[in-house]
């Protein structure tokens, strides 16, 4: 890999990539060649007119002709001459061609540019993700996952893979996708819910999945998608949504902590971020708490229900990053009206659920709850919402031949790396985006 | 939890966990509780009668006849005395309660026994799975995937999660499960081929997707299944499929023995198994020769194609195990008639190609091959399996801008752990299987 060159003495290496740049001067031409690793800049003497009856002046000739027809793109390998120069500004070092293959040639027109809007970026997305930037992202992404994993596995928890097609719907009746299944049809989970509360009557205890949830919605909004990466954990034996909370800001801790550790640098230098590590605990606002101080501010949400919206939802998190100076704030305590009725609602106040959405840089990335795991308090809970029991089928089993107490969080993967590098639209962070009209490449 | 309690003094304790069974003798009361981490004996000296006037003697009666009732599953938290005692079998500890709260009561019957038909334990699958060796088989899930991903982080690998819809097949037309998507059709992600190998032209290197997979396959064998945990690596710059063997290899060792490490002595008590870590390399025998030896051992392959069959699998496994004592064998150079059109072919002998299937215990695990990069050598083999270059829409142009050679390979989970703990189907092994008939819960 190019980033292995630099501690290497002078000498022959070997060296893929695909083609940045070339300049070809009349004397001299110069590659950029990339990977995934970084730059560097290859150098070759130009030999511009062949010297009759010497193999080796053909062969100068020959390469010199293939360097000058090389497509931006190429991906190429060169075997040459490694020379540390501090006058190189590409890293201080260069390597003079030997030989080069054109393992795959590209096209001569890139139909993208820097300046191409996102829908045409998408579009040529294998292009797209070759920029240092997007490559990093990925990088990002790959450390946030892993780190969240290990705090998981030091946890005892137990990852599982719960099924994407269902009998019936896990959330709602809407935005669910229908699919043919042979002679009858099947769902598209729109979280893996019923499937991890399922793991606590099993004894699992603690579990995690990290996998793809399916809305049918048809927004186009920068935050949603038809197809999203969810982050799940579900644990057992929790006295309120606070236990669920401590497990999130602790994942969140784990997650930041390593990815400034490992690319900390690369995104100051290519975002123009200083990543911090949030402390803990997270700041903690009950819900209607939250809506006197955005309030305050001068906003009125404009709703009927007793919701936020996403301006409030930034209102509040100016609120605590000018006071507290927090990235991230749990609203706490919904009222029931507004959330689904497998949240455990207060002992003494059934007007408000023991749940929470936490927000990060002032967007929503999650919602967490202890679950209400009574089976006679969970059937009123549902038939109070229009929700006939029998349509609920083996969820209701879960809770009827034993379980203890729970809860757990869904996250959105994508909108996290978003607001971690204040990009304006999880379609940059995401692999291949999904949304209404998007289903290709 | 419960395996915590043993090197605890005496004393105090609080434990959570479900009733496993209830011995109500007449003057002394035992419960077994168990949760994810092992079971403990709790004992009660029984109250059978209320002594007028003395209000603890009341609660004891009270103890006694919640114990008494106590359906076996209901999940309780229990406060009591530890006592350390070499005479209790059962890990040498006794917990004498104090007070018992029932948290989640079972109803009395258990829809399922011990000898109940696999068909039955998965209608009640979060009921079957609360048994140890279930519990095990899923904590040496997650173990197993770690050490993977762990292999995968320490050498660079970025990690992607490639969209489920697509606007078209990614491997063949037949077994393809349709969505309602908006005003169009959208599929289910066969595997991730296509996009694993968009990595490549993005330049990512070498990425790994643990993900599902759908095939709308409608066959009831003990190895199929219409939604399955899909391992996947690629790389770029290989000289060949070796080079996938290669990683694969590394790959299997890293995940057993972390199972090994951590479950090796669970594994040998439930299972009876002693797990052996695999030695490297794994054997490899091409497609050509191993017909010949399967023949020799006087099977006759019943196909008309050049492909194995699953009996001549467990042929050439039980010839390797017999030979060579390895429990996984490479069988290489598949023909090219039996093998996709992105399979690259040998250089020199277009009826071969650089792939192969992984044979774990008998059965195949797992595909891998070298890819074909070359646009148009690619467009060439589609067209010969009779598919118009048309159709393949996208996919072709990630390797129109250059692109490096690379290849990988997809594995199920399922076979996997099927196979490393000797169970018969992968129903057994799957958190909540999907199958033509299957959907629920």
């Amino acid at each position: 890999m190019i980033k292995n060159l630099a501690p290497l003495p002078d000498g022959t290496v070997t060296v893929s990539g695909w083609v940045d740049t070339v300049r070809d001067q009349k004397k001299v031409q110069f590659v950029v060649l990339r990977d995934e690793s970084g730059a560097v800049q290859l150098v070759n003497p130009a030999t511009r007119e062949a010297e009759d009856g010497d193999a080796a002046g053909q062969e100068r000739l020959a390469l010199t002709e293939t360097i000058s027809g090389l497509a931006h793109g190429s991906f190429v390998t060169v075997t040459g001459e490694l020379k540390h120069d501090e006058r190189v500004k590409l890293g201080g070092i260069e390597v003079k061609i030997g030989s080069l293959e054109v393992v795959g040639e590209a096209l001569p027109e890139t139909p993208i540019a820097a300046d191409s809007s996102l829908d045409k970026r998408m579009d040529w997305r294998f292009l797209d993700l070759r920029t240092p930037k997007q490559n990093l992202i990925f990088r990002i992404q790959t450390t946030f996952e892993h780190a969240l994993r290990e705090y998981w596995i030091d946890n005892d928890f137990i990852e599982i893979h719960t099924p994407k097609l269902m009998a019936s719907a896990s959330e709602s009746r809407a935005e669910l996708f229908e699919v043919e299944y042979f002679d009858t049809t099947a769902y598209l989970a729109q979280s893996p819910q019923f499937f991890k509360q399922m793991a606590q009557p099993a004894g699992f205890g603690k579990v995690f999945e990290i996998g793809p949830a399916f809305r049918a919605d048809p927004s186009f909004t920068s935050r949603h998608a038809t197809e999203f990466t969810s982050v799940d954990a579900e644990i057992s034996w929790i006295d309120s949504h606070e236990d669920v909370m401590r497990l999130h800001e602790e994942l969140m801790v784990a997650g930041i902590s390593a990815v400034k550790a490992k690319h900390g640098e690369a995104i100051a230098e290519l975002f123009g971020i200083e990543l911090e590590v949030p402390t803990t605990p997270f700041p903690r606002i009950p819900l209607a708490e939250a809506k006197q101080i955005v309030a305050a501010r001068g906003y009125e949400i404009p709703r009927a229900d007793e919701d936020m919206d996403p301006e409030g939802e930034r209102q509040i998190a100016a609120h605590v990053k000018e006071t507290l100076g927090h990235d991230f704030v749990f609203i706490t305590d919904y009222a029931s009206s507004i959330r689904p009725f497998y949240h455990r609602r207060h002992d003494g106040d059934a007007t408000l659920t023991n749940s929470y959405d936490l927000i990060y840089n002032g967007v929503e990335i999650s919602t967490g709850a202890q679950r209400e795991h009574r089976i006679d308090v969970l059937v009123e809970q549902a038939k109070e919402k229009g929700i006939d029991p029998e349509e609920l089928g083996f969820y209701l089993d879960f809770f009827r031949y034993g379980v203890p107490s729970h809860g757990g969080f869904g996250m959105g993967l994508a909108r996290v790396l978003m607001l971690m590098l204040h990009e304006t639209s999880i379609r940059e962070v995401t692999y291949l985006f999904r949304g209404p009209t998007r289903l290709a490449p």
